[in-house]
């Protein structure tokens, strides 16, 4: 890899695909012990290389500056000691986490004795296209690596020098666990070609992984020809129904909205039944205003909230990311569902209601990643439904929808025991 | 559908998208009653309309006679009334199987008291695309209708007579059964076009399962931007070990060779120990030459079976689907996963012996998506493995790796019941 000067990257991005499959045989072997102390090894490299990783980062950042990116950007590019730190104690969190190889759920018995059941094995190589925090490099390579995949990491220009010293102590880790360091690869190129390449090497890797802004994922997906797990926006919306319980539908509404609204699982739109919508919406919207929120309502709502602005077609199904709500009354639940069918990007909803019958239909006739009765749409989370760390929120029915934590970095292949079964 | 000369193909097939997308809707919510009062009704229509299906099914001969079909693709495209009644018995076998949608396999608790589990839902809309054999029209609609989907059917030119009709005969059945029309869709443009419409209309289509050569499987995996599940050919391989039991593995052997030679699922590349060679492989060669069957072997195999022709290295790798088979003799059981892993296609492998350990080790370390031990590769069969109908055995590690019936034309969302909680 030091010698990247006089190749194409065609050759380097070949190169690398075709050691991480090599690799991927053995870590689809390797036991939970042994990927268990790569995975401390990678936390203790971080904490002792700490300080070249900051050096290796400054030059990043210099160049960041140099080139005028703006101080959000500067700030989300920087580790500091603290998020080293994040970085490793992220690490042994994986180490901590059960592993999925290997897991037969169950196994049945045919008429023919023949007995057959589904064993979870890794991917292969995983393949993830990224942009800009540095942590990702560390934290995609544990989950990877910890359910027997190679991994092959291609992190944005901005962070080349930070994303590859990372890469060199996750390698070196490796080594140290005899494992393959090819397990772990950072794309130094920084060109398109590099993504081009990598999208086009069906024959090396299993699976593409863009993490981004919807245009990275966009263009991934349009070019890849290796099946993509895409994790869009979280429209999310919460649907308040008729009688519900005021002050808990208060409580999960203003959570929902306010406690992180920078994130995919926060609330956009809130939906509120016509009969509750007098008693409900003046409830809700003082606290909403005590913490800055913009609402920007139907006409009902205005009439109920008069500091609301009036929300225009282009708020239903907008990720605002900050403090800003979109509010509609509607006559029905049918109605609920219907805009979030129209609106909704299929990662979390929720109903908020005393009727069983209703919460019941609400949970079945809304299929989005995470469907919630009387909880805070924040819960879509790896960790808060119980899976542990995760690689992202999938809004891709095929294979995984929702959290993707270690079991869906795996799949399944039949086995079978026979004594002698033959066909007839 | 009556007016398609008007209209330009991507009318037609943004038309048909939308409408499955439609229908997709109501098909999630369709109980398991309701899906098979359809599936009945159309096991009737194609009973009852048999006679004109033969009628149009012959405007599909005479084309393909005047085009000079040869007689074994004539033969496919043939529609008799055992054909017709194999159809409607196996739309009346799904009937029989269990419905997947709405299953939840296992709730959990959260410390927070929130209840949290997986529910069953269809994948949405489903586009098959497929050559030839026009009972895949009927096969395929009612594995999708039974999981919940809508499908969007776009078969060979060669059958669209054909296709049409049975479409047209499910489409009434699912009028009959009160569920919508369009959840059964032909696409009726025979021009290359159509496809490329239909692997672009990603807001609406979920999935795409192309069904027939590899040259059709290729094109539409490099063209499409929805995800596709791929059913590559079968190079299966069955290892005999050192001390297997001879009898038993002759067994074995001939049957997953001749059974029925020109299918997947049947062995095409025989590894076998050396230890093993001198006594197995002239036990082995005799049934096969009675059979017909051509072997094709290595240096050490021509020494044990002089009839044997040499093999070359186009061998290794080759599916015949014909009474033709490689063989080598390995020195050892890792030479023979070495081998399994450069020139299979991850369909089907077995190992034949009689040792505990050799027999774990060769079930974990191959990632096929079935994997035997003392039994056929022919069993890699949805019907085989006890899952019921199939629409086909995907060699795709992502969602479903292996026979896909039901099941896998569904996928989960995750569900949650609480009583106000929010996240801190």
């Amino acid at each position: 890899m030091a010698e990247t000067r006089t190749t194409t990257t065609e050759e380097i991005v070949t190169g690398i695909c075709r050691a991480a499959r090599e690799a991927s045989a053995r870590m689809g072997r390797a036991g939970t012990a042994e990927k268990n102390a790569a995975l401390a090894a990678m936390a203790g490299g971080l904490r002792e290389r700490a300080e070249w990783l900051k050096e290796e980062n400054r030059r990043d950042l210099e160049a960041a500056a140099s080139k005028g990116l703006s101080g959000a950007m500067l700030d989300r590019l920087t580790l500091t000691d603290a998020r080293i730190e994040q970085m490793a104690a992220g690490i042994e969190e994986v180490v901590a986490l059960p592993d999925p190889v290997g897991e037969v759920e169950k196994m049945w018995r045919r008429p023919n004795d023949l007995w057959v059941g589904k064993m979870r094995i890794p991917l292969g190589v995983i393949g993830i296209i990224y942009e800009s925090r540095p942590n990702v490099t560390a934290d995609a390579a544990a989950l990877c690596i910890k359910s027997g995949n190679a991994v092959i990491l291609r992190g944005g220009s901005e962070a080349i020098f930070s994303n590859t010293a990372i890469a060199r102590i996750l390698r070196d880790a490796m080594l140290h666990a005899d494992l393959p360091a090819d397990a772990v690869s950072v794309i130094e190129r920084t060109d398109r070609e590099a993504i081009d390449r990598m999208l086009a090497a069906e024959e090396y890797i299993d699976l593409i992984i863009p993490r981004g802004g919807e245009g990275l994922i966009r263009s991934v997906a349009e070019k890849s020809r290796i099946p993509v797990i895409k994790h869009y926006k979280g429209v999310c919306h919460i649907y308040v129904d008729e009688g519900a319980d005021t002050g808990q539908a208060v409580a999960i509404c203003v959570n929902a909205k306010v406690q992180r609204p920078g994130v995919c699982n926060a609330m956009e739109t809130l939906l509120v039944h016509e009969k509750a919508a007098g008693e409900f919406l003046p409830a809700v919207s003082a606290p909403l205003r005590e913490k800055g929120v913009e609402l920007r309502g139907c006409p009902r709502t205005l009439s109920l909230v008069p500091w609301a602005k009036p929300a225009s077609a282009e708020d239903w199904g907008t990720e605002y990311l900050d403090l800003i709500l979109a509010v509609r009354v509607v006559p029905s639940m049918d109605e609920a569902i219907l805009h979030i069918r129209r609106h909704g990007s299929l990662h979390t909803e929720a109903i908020l209601t005393k009727d069983h019958a209703r919460a019941m239909r609400f949970l079945r006739d809304v299929d989005s990643s995470l469907v919630l009765v009387n909880a805070s749409t924040r819960f879509n989370d790896g960790f808060q439904l119980g899976l542990g760390a995760e690689i992202g929120i999938s809004t891709t029915k095929i294979h995984a929808f929702g959290p993707m934590g270690l079991t869906e970095l795996t799949t399944t292949k039949f086995i079978a025991f026979g004594d002698g079964q033959v066909r007839t």
